[in-house]
């Protein structure tokens, strides 16, 4: 008989900000669908809907850079003027409890979870429909001029890295691409890696 | 825009004989999927049912040994006292004009096949849903006793490479598992490697 292994794996969904990535991970992550979301640490201040520990761990400065010391992150990243992380602990609690663990993190960060867990991940890219499609996204936003420039020039270089992700989806019509993406981490367990052998 | 490449690509499908991969392999060749089924040459004797250039190619084993020597085969191998090979040149004709093609080839010619175009194809492996009942399905087919051990011993074999292929699927339901391998099948496009980004 064929079993799946009683480990979890990773899913790791990059895109450039405007293509949805948000949107589709919240979706995503729900009981019935056995997926959590990890928690990031980070040093930027709080929005005003953010909780502390759910949507993200916020830290110091400080305390973060020890945790780099200590080479406790899967993968972090410095984005603008702010770090942000994932600890290789949580992610690694949870993948060994059964869980599947949503990542939403750029592509310095896929690289560097691939690299640390090569067979304990899924990494899917998200595409905006086009460049133009994503600039009308985040001027809807109301973000001012500069914020929007340094934006699309981010947006530009996370796009050029859609190639190294086992998947890649675009995202022209929310509901469609969130079903391809369910289907694609549905058939993940049909990997021999994640399944066993047995009384055979 | 993100565009489907023109190239079809590569579909493997190896199993322990018995295990239903020839039924499968019949109900996913159509225009409708866009699959089509390579022919291969064999030097074994036509059986009743089987029609040259439909079912095998059947040539002499001085031709076989020649394209051999020619390097002309994608995949060979010798089962039993016969031999089988796919040619490179059938194969790459029909995925450069857009078709995939399904190759129903044991664990040795998968192998070959992944060497030789390891971008271009996508391994599945079917599993019967025990030893017992891929005997049980054997004996149902009244092949003498001597045949199906000679069929078991070489089952046990194929299915210790269950793990060397992109996927495994179980057919205890036949429908079940048509369904699962046409899902696999239909979510290779999304690979970036089957992709272009164009006017983007």
């Amino acid at each position: 008989m064929l079993k799946k292994k009683n480990n979890g794996f990773l899913i790791v969904i990059s895109s450039p900000s405007g293509a949805g990535k948000t949107s589709l991970s919240k979706k995503l992550v729900s009981k019935k669908n056995n997926i959590q979301l990890s928690v990031s640490l980070t040093t930027r201040a709080p929005r005003k809907s953010e909780v502390n520990g759910i949507d993200y761990e916020f830290v110091s400065l400080q305390k973060f850079e020890k945790e780099i010391k200590k080479n406790s992150f899967l993968e972090h990243a410095k984005v603008f003027d702010n770090y942000y992380g994932t600890l290789k602990k949580n992610v690694l609690k949870k993948i060994n409890s059964g869980k599947n663990v949503l990542l939403d993190i750029d592509w310095q960060g896929a690289r560097q979870v691939k690299k640390i867990l090569p067979n304990q991940t899924l990494s899917i890219f998200i595409l905006p429909p086009s460049i133009k499609e994503l600039k009308n996204r985040l001027m809807k936003r109301k973000h001012d001029n500069e914020f929007i420039i340094k934006r699309m020039s981010k947006a530009r270089q996370e796009i050029l890295h859609w190639k190294e992700y086992d998947y890649v989806v675009i995202n022209d019509n929310f509901q469609k691409c969130l079903k391809k993406i369910k289907e694609i981490i549905s058939l993940e367990i049909y990997r021999p890696i994640r399944q066993q052998l047995v009384k055979y």
